[in-house]
């Protein structure tokens, strides 16, 4: 406690420093670089929220959780007479580096899955998507609509199982990283599962799109958007394998430094994010893509040649084994991924993404209680829905998966929006939809964590 | 050259997947996250561009001036009938992403920087800063000025010599960067004297803006701006001092991740840059301090604990003395400072503030031939003016000071356009200002260049 205290008072320390700048900063408008200095301010406000956040750890939880949590917290500060936070809600290059952190979340989490487990879980987390979208679109449309919403039109029921089909990879995700699980078949089968959700999302949305505005769909618009995704996902994971194949290659044989590794891969992660959102899909599917592809070996670095000789030179006159034991030893260290480059841009960016997805929960929606009870109807198909897929998964742990796939978050979002700009759901059909987001993104991440230890427990029982 | 023909190739394969994407890209401007992912594409083009621009270096230059001029080529492809590259000079999360990378260079700086030394040099670097004002101020205010433009009010005069006075110290910065001479006393000189030059440029723009719009200036004025800059540079030096060796012996005692390390060193940076815009400095003067007062020893961490116990273990059995040199030699190699975790923000974010500062040339102010000419008389008074507060930084090498502190950048462009809003210059001498800020920017980096290189030939005169 002594040391949450500390902390809290160097953070009071560094908030005190700038308050007083803050309040003022009306007066100052027309200094030079004056919105960019004030959105430091507010980087640095998110990241230090977050990282006092992340004493959730201490407590076993994921430090996502406390991320959301904390954002969470501040957007509706304002409930309780706090506004210090609302500029931030509205401020647009905060909304593109959260948009930029969970791209580079996603690539870190591609170049840390291997492609050869990916294609090994294949089938099971075609499975599981099929599955996962299917159940919850017929328990929606079909089922939790007309029960729960009696009386209106069938396309307000198709839009409600639209919503329920999306699954957001980015907070399962940050579970598995959290809890260094990313490795194992279940990370592997729902990573899978929701990239190919966001291509059969892409899907639902431009039929049920279709559906509402035009009254039918063609065929060969659904053959056309299908067959896009797939040459996107298949193009470049073949082209993006070839050409980090050969600029691994070309890498290894001109000695660049750290710097030029750094630049082509982040890149490449952010070129294959711009042509997946330009097909439609999700600017993350490509970022995960180019991730899956970048090759391991060539771009790895020696993070330190210097290491090697220094020790060289201590051993002068030793043995020679013991020195090829010693430098067998070191040579794992010295060298290094370029992961390890990815890192602190994660640092800088990722919290960004779960602080202003937390932000952006609106809990006064919760204070309605039909409302309220509807949400917990459909957040309840959604849960079903999702954990039901989890059961054709195969020789795994089927409630991990299950669970894995609940996230809905700004998939879920935008499909949520589309209705009500359609004017195909109201406004109260609309907040229902958007406390089944909220609930999806906040219990997954002590669900699934709880699960993963359990699941640790049972394989060690002996401990 | 077979190596530039491959970097070419690949750079050409990566833009034809993304172009005919961009060129449809109005098409789906309702697409969810179409703005963002734009800007990752941006982004990518102007790394790749760097990178490419860094080629430079095979001939001896520093990179800072490929990507210059790499960014004087994109801004003015458009003359040569290639408008691609315009739209991100309205970009307005690209241009947060330079100004950000400004700062997180000037951060880097700073740590690279030691204070004893700039404590060292403090004096000399105030003599070079206050000639370095006064001299091209009057050179502008009364010699060029009334020579080359006569008949114009004192007013004009005085914004013209007003310009003059600006130091950019990012430019110079990094060519010392790239030469890897910022720990000479010549870098530490400049870096010192372009902080105070800061503060001077700040009064002198607060004086002058006072003497045209109200006809005056009160000496209470004057005595506040000095008391509130100096108050910041002192008070954050003192009081980061303590705080940053507070943080770093609780981060020594909490065995917190690099994480932690990381994130309260940007956030400290980010904070003192939005406490030095908020008094009228500029951000990059709050981060230069914040990376001065980091405290090297706590923000330091073992980047790999595992390498000393695995090569203990590789060495059992050996005789004690060769262990401990073995062991002694991986130490610094196993430690790290947190400046290894700013570098990849670094690789990322810095190369845009040199692109984008490259795109702001105009090029075709350099076709109106009397604008071209005034615009010379200015640029030598502007050189000689700098040059000459070279003369007083003692016994270093002087001509090195001098034309470190030619570049004026963002801060003579911030001048220069209060001026024209003011309407106390006219568009052509405004434009003729313009063209010195450009010609100090990109004459800087290879004269400097020359000079250290010769520097070092001198020095080393058997090699």
């Amino acid at each position: 406690m002594e040391r949450l205290l500390r902390v809290t008072l160097v953070v009071i320390a560094l908030l005190m420093m700038a308050l007083p700048a803050v309040a003022g900063a009306g007066d100052s408008a027309a200094a030079p670089g004056h919105a960019a200095a004030l959105t430091f301010f507010w980087i640095a406000v998110i990241l230090i929220a977050a990282k006092l956040s992340s004493l959730v750890e201490k407590i076993g939880q994921p430090s996502v959780l406390g991320e959301l949590v904390i954002g969470v917290l501040m957007g509706n500060a304002v409930l309780v007479g706090i506004p210090f936070f609302e500029p931030l809600k509205q401020d647009a290059v905060i909304a593109f580096l959260s948009e930029l952190g969970v791209v580079i979340l996603l690539f870190q989490i591609g170049l840390e899955s291997n492609i050869e487990k990916m294609k090994a879980v294949g089938l099971k987390a075609f499975a599981v998507a099929v599955v996962g979208v299917v159940v919850p679109f017929v328990l929606g449309t079909y089922l939790v609509g007309p029960w729960l919403l009696p009386g209106l039109a069938f396309h307000a029921y198709l839009f409600i199982g639209a919503v329920l089909t999306a699954t957001s990879v980015g907070i399962t995700a940050r579970v598995f990283q959290d809890l260094k699980k990313l490795q194992t078949p279940e990370a592997q089968i729902v990573l899978g599962a929701a990239v190919i959700d966001d291509v059969l999302g892409l899907i639902i949305l431009a039929v049920v799109s279709a559906i509402v505005t035009v009254g039918s769909v063609s065929i060969g618009l659904i053959g056309w958007l299908i067959a896009k995704a797939i040459l996107f996902l298949v193009g470049s994971i073949l082209v993006g394998q070839l050409l980090a194949a050969q600029l691994g290659k070309w890498l290894a044989k001109v000695q660049t430094g750290m710097g030029m590794k750094f630049t082509l891969a982040i890149c490449f992660c952010l070129v294959l994010a711009f042509l997946a959102q330009q097909i439609g899909l999700a600017p993350i599917v490509g970022a995960f893509a180019a991730g899956l592809v970048l090759d391991p070996v060539h771009f790895g670095y020696f993070k330190d040649p210097k290491v090697v000789s220094d020790v060289k030179a201590a051993m002068e006159g030793c043995a020679p084994d013991v020195k090829q034991k010693v430098e067998k030893a070191i040579e794992p260290h010295a060298y290094s991924h370029v992961e390890d480059l990815i890192e602190p841009v994660a640092f800088l960016l990722v919290p960004i993404f779960f602080v202003m997805t937390g932000m952006s929960v609106r809990l006064e929606t919760l204070f309605d209680v039909p409302i309220l009870l509807l949400a917990l109807g459909i957040t309840a198909a959604a849960f079903l829905g999702k954990i039901v897929s989890g059961l054709v998964a195969g020789n795994v742990n089927k409630s991990i998966v299950g669970f894995g796939m609940i996230p809905r978050g700004e998939v879920g979002l935008i499909f949520a929006m589309m209705g009500k700009s359609l004017r195909v759901i109201s406004d109260s059909v609309f907040a229902a939809l958007i406390i089944m987001v909220i609930l999806s993104t906040l219990i997954t991440p002590p669900v699934l964590t709880y699960l993963l230890k359990r699941q640790d427990r049972k394989s060690r029982p002996s401990a």
